[in-house]
């Protein structure tokens, strides 16, 4: 039997109504001759209310109670979906992570799946189930306790059980209808993509375009998991949404398939430093020790011997890097002038795999910024994709300028 | 080291607030040299809340799937309950039923306990750990599938867990602040108790003194295990709350220790029925078989060869036994002109271990309810109760002449 595997988030189970309506989608794919299993989160606003709980409990909570806590809305709407398939006469039951077992490591509140033995389903599947509805989000770690694997894990337990059941598509319904060539808030011109290759997704996903938590897009990659993003909101036909699959499923694809921004960058520059051989360790070694993501990096050009340093990093890493840096200083590893932070800037980036074999990208996209008289403060480039920090007030100016250069609203 | 349970109900956790003092309460059990079995109940509401979607969801509901919904309650405030001692510096951490595990019956919905393995709470016992908190109301089955205990399971998880690991006491915090002698809103001279026997306990909790589940008082005498309810809103001393103990622990009873009312029952007469031997049998066995629970029962005197019978039971039973004794009738197997049913009576006894060696209890409480005018439609009596259906507007009236004869404002 041909086995699909079906995630609703939050806004797509938030009360009894909207779990029928996600039960009659599962009962459509049943009737089409699938065994589903459903990985449902929990009602949206559900996992905020108890993550408050645990805040205002403790500020150094035990990340095992917080993971106790935290899984419990998961399981009411697994058990609601199972109840709400019986009553449509679906053969169904419920699952909880330790129940499966979904084993974990113990590393709680961002535990990492080890492994998904696949016996105990598919034995109710050979009795007859049809539908096996699985708590998203939670898993069980080596010593018997509950664990959840980080804000957004239902994506991710959604794509592992794709991977252990050799699922025939994952289709994750969402209250977006797909993934878009940026973000629709930004400009009208914003196209849903039918396909994007894995690679794109988690560029773009990691770049502000929150529809999937990266994560599970980068499993999805390493197990060549089909995923699909749907609406649970719309009807739609089953060429709906966005289907993020393998570069090579892709056909033909565009130089860039998408721009993405985030305001959730920092500039900073380590001013006057002095140009020798390991002083870009000396900088990035202690940032890393202290947690903080450095993403872009941009060394100046060298004067009488000092140069400037500058990278971004997230917004609220800021204090972060500076007292890492501060305190490198103090012990007189490191020699600088002063640090400046910029946080007034958004990183913009085009995407595409399309960019591996077509050149002039780059080009054009500082062209189009210029012709909009934007300044370019920091440049990265990977294969697959170049970034831009500009002033934060050009943030829609460029998108809207970039998606039109590169004529995105076209299929 | 000495082992205490203490167990608080929904309004004792309603908020992290509630947990806090709840918490400071098991602190201080801690400070006195004892380790402590924390068990929680749902905060008050959700547990309503949760019954609420499954009934939305489905009438003719899965009780395993109800299980796994309901049950999350109660795993919320395990862990926050866990996560405030610890801010207090006090070890703990946090079980769920199958954690422990609490193995059940697999009769879901109104599970019934089989084993709880003391093991592993006692390993963390000796590890330093100072309290075990255990969520209420849940176990798990043989199959591996979650279940609960019904409605005020947790009363009875309490009881459970002072018997396996042989706890000094089992003190249940609750919003009030003992047993009384009557309902203290019927009248204002009902007095706490400081102790009751678990026999006089179970006979006012069955008649709707609604301070514990009856389950857990059965229990809590089977096992002979000292049980305190106590007000957890209160500053109290030691020896605050009501003890339910031994009749052995109880040095001098007087002959009725309380006067409890019932507004739940309604009395039926089956008019006209053959006076034969068996027929007794004939009526009681199929209303047994269709669920309904007789409480009291009486024949009236026989003329010219036919009787009434006239019965107790719970009034929203009512419907359940007409259609029983309609069905009877029917098959041929019973004959009777009519069945009356008078939804409109009160049930009230008098309860009192001091009872069996004391006599006269029955003159005086009938001549009492005369003095007041307030005729008997029927009696029933046990060893350590008299009760008796009455008009039900005369329930107040009743209790405060009955409350005042026995003197039971003195202790």
């Amino acid at each position: 039997m041909p086995l699909l595997v079906m995630k609703f988030g939050g806004t797509s189970v938030a009360n009894t109504d909207r779990i029928r309506r996600a039960a009659k989608r599962v009962g459509r794919e049943v009737a089409n001759g699938y065994d589903v299993i459903v990985i449902v989160s929990a009602m949206s606003g559900e996992t905020n209310k108890l993550v408050g709980y645990v805040e205002e409990t403790s500020q150094l909570y035990d990340a095992r109670e917080y993971d106790a806590v935290v899984s419990s809305g998961e399981q009411v709407t697994a058990g609601l979906m199972a109840l709400t398939l019986q009553e449509m006469d679906v053969p169904a039951r419920s699952w909880q992570g330790w129940q499966v077992p979904l084993k974990t490591t113990n590393a709680h509140a961002a535990a990492r799946i080890v492994e998904i033995p696949t016996e105990n389903i598919m034995a109710k599947f050979g009795e007859g189930m049809k539908v096996a509805v699985v708590a998203g989000f939670q898993g069980i770690a080596p010593d018997g306790r509950v664990t959840t694997l980080g804000r957004g894990g239902s994506d991710t337990t959604a794509v592992a059980f794709a991977a252990a059941f050799e699922a025939e598509r994952c289709d994750i319904y969402t209250d977006v209808d797909g993934v878009y060539t940026t973000d629709p808030r930004i400009t009208s011109k914003a196209r849903k993509l039918e396909k994007v290759a894995f690679e794109e997704m988690l560029e773009l996903a990691s770049l502000g375009a929150k529809v999937l938590q990266t994560r599970s897009v980068e499993l999805a990659m390493r197990y060549n998991v089909r995923l699909r993003v749907l609406s649970s909101f719309e009807e739609q036909s089953d060429e709906a949404g966005t289907l993020i699959c393998a570069e090579e499923d892709i056909v033909e694809s565009k130089a860039v398939n998408g721009v993405a921004a985030s305001r959730e960058e920092a500039k900073m520059t380590v001013i006057s430093v002095a140009d020798r051989p390991g002083i870009a360790a000396a900088i990035f070694g202690p940032l890393s020790e202290a947690g903080v993501n450095v993403d872009m990096i941009v060394q100046n050009i060298s004067e009488e011997g000092r140069t400037d340093m500058t990278f971004s990093c997230p917004i609220n890493q800021v204090a972060r890097a500076e007292k890492a840096l501060n305190d490198v200083k103090e012990k007189g590893d490191l020699n600088f002038r002063e640090i400046v932070a910029d946080t007034d800037v958004a990183k913009i980036s085009v995407v595409g795999i399309g960019m591996r074999s077509q050149s002039g990208v780059a080009a054009k996209m500082f062209q189009t910024l210029r012709d909009e008289n934007i300044n370019i403060k920091v440049i990265a480039t990977s294969e697959i994709k170049i970034s831009v920090l500009v002033d934060r007030k050009y943030t829609e100016l460029a998108v809207q300028a970039l998606h039109d250069a590169f004529e995105l609203e076209k299929a």
